[in-house]
């Protein structure tokens, strides 16, 4: 998140005067890219910025936070689901600032499609966070507390559940000597239809089609693995739930 | 299914004579395009073809095949779960042709990306089938039953079970008011992803870190839907043991 957040606010213009990292040698590597002052002592970070960011992991940004007085700069992280609250003794004005996507250092995000909720506790610091954001992404939302951490709730199911569904599949390949690979253009479609299409309405399987016979197969096969079999139970039944159809 | 493969064989050179359907209006719509014969009455099936195709609902494969006594002729179903062995009566030659994509009839589909699955009761037949299959399909393997019925599970998991996950999100969403829309280059990047890597390689969220606080909170949120909430827990537990991530 820092690496791709950083590049594409350097990439937009912005000056980006220091990368703060307890490893010094972390911070230098991404301050070499943004042509920033790497530090890692925190004490030595400067006071005269506009906008502060807390780009680190969820259970780090609370310590993160307690070590800044900041006045009335902006300070903001990028947590889907850390209230922003955590932030109210670094500064007046404090939001976050939550790209929907997943990043990875080595492969530079292209931060124009990434939709970006923002939340602020007063108007003015919501203002100004709209404007940073639209300056990076053409789909800047702005949300309140309730929603950023619902969207975060979906998050989980729609990527993180459906990854595993993969790691699943793959598993249960593996022990045959089958490759995911046969069903990689299969889980394309299926990512795909829904750019177009509500996905309540193009489920497909056995469940949908209520075919006992297949699930009972399907749960025979299962049986030596309690988990999957329950996992494939409660799924099977909550796609047969018609109100998630009629949607 | 029918209307896909049919274009796929017919854009290949393949001459189809006729086109079956309980629906005279269905049978002529699919056949006009494949430049065959549109029958409604199975007991005008010609004879004297080299292949005969069920592309039908996996339930309805059975009493299809009960109507044909085609000798020696090739008698192959497209399903993935159906056992091959309901055609035993229909031939001495039969076997499963199960191509792994979803399909539209309005979509054409480029069959030559498509893994396609076969097994065969005989030698014969099966390099008769892979011969056919390789024609069309650039990804041609060779299963036993056993295989078969272990990819049909593993596509249930990686996409009809993965489509729910979106289809959950999207209902998540709707009660904040909230579109899918913001969840789409995430899902699709979750699907890009697994290209070039291990599923349970890039496995991301609360359950993978063990943020329990998140999970935690993720849990209240859903506590008035049983089922939801059942699964969530279901899912991060199984996203948690080791082997699915060592692996």
């Amino acid at each position: 998140m820092a690496t791709q957040l950083g590049l594409a606010l350097h990439n937009e213009g912005y000056l980006i005067s220091q990368v703060y990292s307890r490893s010094q040698k972390n911070a230098s590597i991404l301050s070499k890219k943004l042509k920033a002052e790497a530090i890692s002592d925190i004490k030595k970070l400067s006071s005269d910025s506009t906008i502060y960011i807390i780009a680190v992991k969820d259970d780090a940004i609370e310590s993160v936070a307690k070590q800044l007085k900041l006045k009335d700069k902006i300070v903001i992280h990028t947590s889907g689901s850390v209230s922003m609250e955590v932030l109210q003794k670094s500064s007046k004005n404090y939001g976050a600032f939550y790209p929907l996507q997943t990043f990875s250092k080595e492969k530079q995000s292209n931060f124009k499609t990434i939709p970006i909720c923002i939340e602020a506790n007063n108007n003015n610091t919501s203002t100004t966070l709209q404007y940073f954001a639209k300056s990076i992404s053409s789909n800047v939302k702005r949300v309140n507390s309730e929603q950023r951490k619902k969207i975060h709730l979906a998050a989980v199911f729609a990527c993180n559940f459906s990854n595993h569904m993969y790691a699943i599949a793959e598993q249960l390949l593996a022990k045959d000597k089958l490759s995911l690979d046969l069903l990689k253009p299969l889980i394309e479609e299926t990512a795909n239809k829904i750019k177009e299409n509500k996905p309540s309405k193009v489920q497909t399987g056995p469940a949908i089609r209520k075919d006992k016979n297949t699930m009972d197969a399907h749960l025979k096969m299962l049986s030596k693995e309690k988990d999957l079999k329950k996992m494939y139970e409660l799924i099977s039944k909550s796609i047969g739930i018609s109100p998630l159809r009629s949607k």
